[in-house]
């Protein structure tokens, strides 16, 4: 396509720009970021089961609250959810999330240490460009959430992957990783992790794990960027301590969002910080995106108890098809691979037997349509190619039972002889 | 404050964090932004009369309809609007558009050409990172829109104004200030300009002024970053041929949003540009931040019609307002001051007489508890202090009369003697 075709009319005031292609006319920053993040689109097609995206069941979602919510906050409210609304971001969806924080975590915190941004992606977006020059240093686990990774390579930090064991990111590695950037001149910013049902693993860092990672983090000044995303879709005993209450809020930014708990097109986040490290955040200009009618609705809903009523009803199911999925897997796929069992979250992360050929498993999986996220978008560097993220979130029983079958058909013929 | 005090505990594991405060851990880019970014906040206790912020009428929004469009949204879209949409966002709105451009501006679109953003300010934070490198040229006009001059001036562009007369930028100014640029050795990249009821001045280029400007920019090969966020609330005759139509959308982007036509308060904004422009916007992370729900809820407000039967309403209510505050300023500031005619849009502005004090006139528009936007935020540099911003949006006609009689009366008690 030549950039003329692109619009229908040329004129004579157009003339020199419409031999000009767009590409030719980009900032460095541009090509950067988009060489950066590489679209990774899945097989899709109506036959395949696609253990697929980290999003929540739509089914459940709850419709009707969603609208009389709406209908609450413009009723209600209408001024500021059609104007622009309070910089922090709606006040009283702050107030809830800070008496929400004190209920599960036992710490005290005012709207004042919540900073709304449009989903926990805008988040990981801003706060390293916030606090971490180019050519400084940001930590990872590795594998990570392939959107934080695409990011922070964009930025001009130099990054450095933690090792992950069974309880989260390993202690000695992230130490390692810290004197690494520093002994190449990059002072160490930034810790991105997330310590509850970690995406892609599922893992989640015990308390005593964290508290180990949390003093080698202040010992060097590195903060920590606690990303909790999935940790309210939990199932399984009591949730371990953040790192924001571990270190009574010194030294660490929180993310969460609405995305995982409600829906993902809503887009409203959240940073819980030190007042002063909020009020670095509250003092940019980007504060303005965040849609106010969408987040004085999300405000009415959790008010209102439908948000807690919602969770008390999904994470049931989430329970159910993370059970039926591992008891399905012990059956078909065993002789083949590992797996982590989550204590929440949407993902079980499996490790292929040295056996399997991952080549021949892609052809295997396709023929067999059966697809998942394979490993290379969760690593800094080169995966081994020997991992599966397999989401049950979006599929009923019958669906994933009928997945890991063919899943376990898939491995069985791609096993070296 | 001391850090310490904005979280309540202390804890060992934030011992050495405890000490640091966020101001001495931030990037340069954030330091940058912040100074750049100050705020501006205008006296606004309740027996004032206010001129001041460019949001539509409250009283007039049409709350049914838009809870009526978010059930429809829901009940007929739920999954594209409560988890992630389209890259391009909405394809129903982008579709609206794109017809809706055809019967405004005669020219075929697809709605390929058009890229969903958060309001246009996330287009005015996006554009220039993305085609203008540090030390580049950026030409905006003097006076311009105070949030687009805060993200240029952070961006780390060199900036140059292009004065304005009552035809909007002047192609004599325009053209030297490229050359200015180009001897500095910032290769001009951009050009910022409203040339439709433009913010602050309220004033609309003509056709052949358009044609004039157009050819100047494409022969420097400049892009023109076209905004029209008021270019619909327009009261008179026939609107003149955007930048984009004219140039056959070479060399144009052209920027629009639902704020003023609706509400500032759902940040739904769009880019209409060449595909391949298009495509570069799309190609970015930046993409996630929009709401589904809202994109898809405003096209259905707009699919339905009520988005025509709204502008219907109220655009004869804002040419009512802005007759009668002309009338008023006939009436009682004639001798004090000139102002510009706007054609649509929210403002008046008003340049003082010589005799006028500008100092002694913020202490008597206290006194007489009437205020407005004085003219710094809108100057890339230094303003004279003989400016005020007028908008009469969101008062009824007794506040605009009565806020012009107090201002008559504080203008005439600033005279030089």
């Amino acid at each position: 396509m030549t950039t003329s075709e692109a619009v229908s009319t040329a004129t004579p005031l157009g003339r020199r720009w419409q031999t000009t292609a767009a590409k030719d006319v980009v900032s460095g920053w541009t090509k950067s970021l988009t060489e950066a993040f590489g679209g990774r689109e899945l097989h899709d097609a109506e036959d395949f089961i696609v253990f697929g995206a980290g999003y929540p069941d739509l089914p459940s979602q709850p419709l009707e609250g969603l609208v009389a919510a709406t209908r609450a906050a413009l009723e209600k409210d209408g001024s500021s959810a059609l104007q622009y609304d309070d910089k922090h971001g709606n006040l009283l969806l702050r107030t809830w999330l800070a008496e929400r924080f004190h209920s599960q975590e036992g710490m005290n915190l005012g709207p004042e240490n919540f900073f709304l941004t449009c989903g926990s992606n805008q988040a990981i977006q801003l706060i390293p460009a916030v606090f971490v020059n180019p050519g400084e240093g940001v930590l990872l686990e590795r594998p990570t959430y392939g959107g934080a990774l695409d990011v922070m390579r964009a930025n001009g930090a130099r990054l450095a992957a933690v090792e992950m064991d069974g309880e989260g990111a390993n202690p000695a590695s992230l130490e390692q990783a810290i004197q690494r950037l520093a002994a190449l001149g990059a002072t160490p910013k930034l810790f991105y992790t997330q310590p509850s049902v970690h995406n892609p693993t599922g893992i989640t860092a015990p308390a005593a794990r964290r508290e180990q990672i949390a003093a080698i983090c202040d010992r060097y000044r590195v903060l920590i960027l606690e990303d909790d995303a999935y940790g309210e879709i939990w199932v399984e005993g009591a949730r371990p301590p953040s790192y924001f209450t571990l270190t009574g809020g010194h030294g660490v930014l929180r993310l969460s969002t609405i995305s995982k708990m409600l829906a993902t097109g809503l887009r409203v986040g959240w940073v819980i910080g030190r007042t002063d490290m909020i009020d670095v955040l509250r003092a940019l200009p980007a504060e303005g995106n965040i849609s106010p009618l969408i987040t004085r609705m999300v405000a009415e809903f959790c008010i209102s108890g439908e948000q807690d009523a919602h969770l008390a009803r999904v994470n049931p199911m989430y329970r159910d098809r993370r059970d039926r999925m591992l008891r399905a897997l012990e059956q078909h796929c065993a002789p083949y691979a590992t797996w982590t069992r989550p204590d929440g979250g949407f993902f079980v992360w499996m490790t292929l037997a040295a056996g399997v050929d991952s080549v021949r498993l892609k052809a295997a999986m396709r023929r067999e349509k059966v697809e998942a996220r394979h490993g290379p978008p969760y690593y800094l560097d080169q995966e081994d190619g020997l991992h599966l993220r397999l989401s049950y979130a979006l599929l009923d029983i019958p669906a994933i039972e009928e997945g890991v079958r063919r899943l376990g058909r898939a491995l069985a013929a791609s096993m070296r002889s």
